[in-house]
């Protein structure tokens, strides 16, 4: 494992912005700006062809005029001029340049500019990542984008893209669904550093628990090996979710003129996701809905039977046939389990799994209860709770909930939905506080149940 | 068709309230406080055991002491008293009564309650709704459930559902997504009138444009082939999305306890939706996202072929894959159409389809001009628009987008990002306004624009 070598990446000491200029549309000036905005506490360099202070910094004409050491440099000029760069940050000793420039292998007189840039590397010794990248984000310290104004929760969800603005996507997505986000890193055309070396790199970052893939392609000959080698080392610590696009005709035609990758045989990558227990997904919100579920739980499914307890009977069954057709098991009750329910519901209510509580609704004691059954039932490895609020008074227990979550470490997700917004906002709020993930419709907490399950099993598989 | 009847229970000129109440706790007395405090202008009745005026209004002790004329009952008595009820009720000679009483045949001990109330119903010439069921609404009219307090925007999405709580579920989640809706029906046990009666009524009703129909389970000999004919007939003049749980086993068996219906078998439910061409979803974001599509759009596709134009690659590539694998052609765009774009757009541009703007972007009058050469593509039956606002300045015209869309007939649907959450709101209500339906994932916009092409393709077909 070379992970190691990126942490010069995500956080240098110092930093050299080849490119920098004061003309604000310029993408050295929007790069330059967000390294100074973000909370990145190193020395930084301005490094362009302009006379005079950049953005209140001395500035350099070349990287080998810097006096001190440079460990990354942020690379926004011409792409005929990025050679010229890569060798002075070779000569300067510098581990790694991040190359924003474009006008590579993504276009068609690109591909010779590109194998040179890959040669000029090598020799240099400085890695490359990129070019034609959006760049990377350490979200605790460096914003290397030129994106200076986004800003985003700090959390646990490390994010590889191919794509830069797939990536943006997610982000911008997982925003609005309260994400919040460790690392974050746009590989572009990847022609050094890849898949595999960042893998190995998240892997082992302790502030990184879930880890989302966005592929369109390997580019490098033996490249699928060694993402293959790094992705079983990852999934054994923590869960991977890729989105591996190209799966169609039309959209392998437009990868290659996107980032250049050959997206290959869908078959071949689906193999591959198979055999390393990576989690693949078709659709981002999907994606998103997986990775807060992972990124609040603290306990992992042992199994893949689950109960639904709700309060409302028509959702729990649409609940019930997506948890089913997506390979969870929705198994009746022991009947411990039910002689137990029966001895404290009403009539009313129903328990054959899903159980619906009906009338004993709103009952807070004995909707602690059963679930308190619920989870003591050794046939029942995760929960899921659909609850529909329609009182301003009832205060659902959320501390006690995630207690009986961890206490029998099965995992609990909820559908929480009310007429009242603020209440709910508040209900899930104190819930995801908690360690229970909620989402506002029954199908996105079923399928974020599905997919936890499935990366638990992956991991309890590896552990076995 | 026998839906000029359902004109009763919807437009009622009055109402009596059976088992109204002053507790503020009962059934009766939410019933009666919806009643009065929507936009039904007629009289109300309450009728009940307790002397003295309920909510100001006199009460009676039967609907038999009322004086004038009775168009619509809204029975919540212990089940036990519903058959009495009926029978004055057709005594009076009340049009429909909604029975909100539950009791019947979701439970093991109501099914000959069930048979003695359709037979009651049968001879006293009062129609049922119900029972068990949570009741009707007409958003520009009459609330006839027992949430007065639940407010939603008036719209043309019209719901039938066989579960309270879905529905309930639906309004809900279709109000967050602001879904603006006509009527709402909940068949409960759907003893009497059935999916097939309402479906003629919805595909009569000049405010309705979309019809969601949440299905159970068939209850009746013969209902299927009912539904067959008003289905078929339905569908020529409006979309109809249909959720048919009981999918799974779990959800089968659970449906039995919940509304009383055989959920049967899912093939041969999947053979009447194809037979009678109605759009089957298995979520219901999904039915919510393409029933705002539907009913924000003013055109029709006439074919299946989409052009995606983006500001971003990476993106536009998701969609396609979502699109394709879903059944629509995402093909390359004519010689002609990609000269022409070759005209205007900078070489960094792509234009196989998807469009990608790239360095073209923030040009508006460029990006009109891109949109203007792809709808008159005579291979292009709809687009796809993904729009990345960066900027806090840049304007899009919706209003000529949504003159194209007219102008040549063909579905316009986009996604708006942007980190500024204000300007991206404002985006997104100035498109709606305009007849553009936007999405904030593009795999839901993808997603919607799948199922608008699927309706457009059963009417396209209807009316050849």
């Amino acid at each position: 494992m070379n992970s190691a070598k990126l942490e010069k990446v995500f956080n240098p000491r110092s930093i050299a912005v080849i490119g920098a200029t004061r003309n604000p549309i310029k993408l050295g000036h929007k790069i330059l700006k967000a390294v100074i905005g973000s909370k990145f506490c190193g020395q930084v360099y301005p490094v362009g062809i302009q006379t005079g202070p950049i953005c209140c910094l001395k500035s350099y004409r070349s990287v080998l005029e810097i006096s001190d050491k440079v460990d990354l440099a942020l690379v926004a000029v011409p792409s005929s001029c990025v050679l010229k760069v890569i060798e002075e940050c070779g000569l300067k000793g510098v581990s790694h340049a991040i190359v924003f420039s474009a006008g590579f292998s993504e276009t068609k007189n690109g591909m010779k500019l590109e194998q040179e840039l890959i040669d000029t590397a090598d020799r240099s010794g400085t890695r490359i990542i990129g070019p034609n990248t959006n760049g990377i984000r350490n979200f605790m310290g460096l914003n290397a984008t030129f994106t200076p104004k986004e800003k985003f929760r700090i959390g646990n969800v490390g994010i590889i893209c191919q794509s830069g603005g797939y990536g943006r996507f997610l982000l911008e997505y997982g925003e609005a669904e309260a994400l919040g986000f460790s690392k974050f890193i746009n590989l572009g055309n990847s022609c050094d550093v890849g898949f595999a070396e960042v893998l190995d790199f998240l892997a082992c970052d302790p502030f990184t628990k879930v880890i989302l893939l966005h592929i369109e392609g390997f580019k490098k000959e033996g490249e699928g090996r060694k993402f293959m080698i790094a992705a079983k080392r990852a999934v054994k610590s923590k869960p991977i979710i890729v989105l591996k696009t190209g799966r169609m005709s039309s959209a392998r035609r437009a990868i290659q003129s996107h980032t250049g990758s050959l997206a290959g045989s869908d078959l071949m990558y689906d193999g591959l996701f198979r055999q390393t227990r990576i989690l693949r997904v078709c659709d981002g919100v999907e994606m998103i809905d997986i990775a807060k579920a992972l990124s609040i739980l603290r306990v992992r499914a042992s199994g893949n039977s689950v109960a639904i307890l709700t309060n409302l009977g028509g959702p729990a069954i649409v609940a019930s046939d997506i948890c089913e057709s997506n390979g969870l098991a929705v198994n009746e009750l022991r009947e411990e389990t039910k002689s137990k329910l029966g001895a404290i519901l009403p009539s009313t209510a129903s328990y054959g799994n899903p159980v619906d509580l009906a009338s004993a609704w709103p009952n807070l004691k004995l909707y602690y209860n059963t679930l308190s059954i619920l989870v003591d039932d050794a046939g029942v490895d995760a929960v899921i709770l659909i609850v529909f609020i329609e009182t301003r008074t009832s205060n659902i227990p959320a501390h006690d909930i995630a207690a009986l979550s961890d206490q029998y470490s099965k995992p609990i997700v909820a559908c929480i939905l009310s007429p009242y917004r603020r209440i709910m906002s508040q209900y899930i709020m104190a819930f995801e506080r908690e360690g229970i993930p909620c989402y506002r419709s029954l199908e996105r907490a079923a399928k974020a149940m599905v997919g936890v399950i499935k990366c638990s099993r992956e991991s309890a598989r590896d552990n076995s």
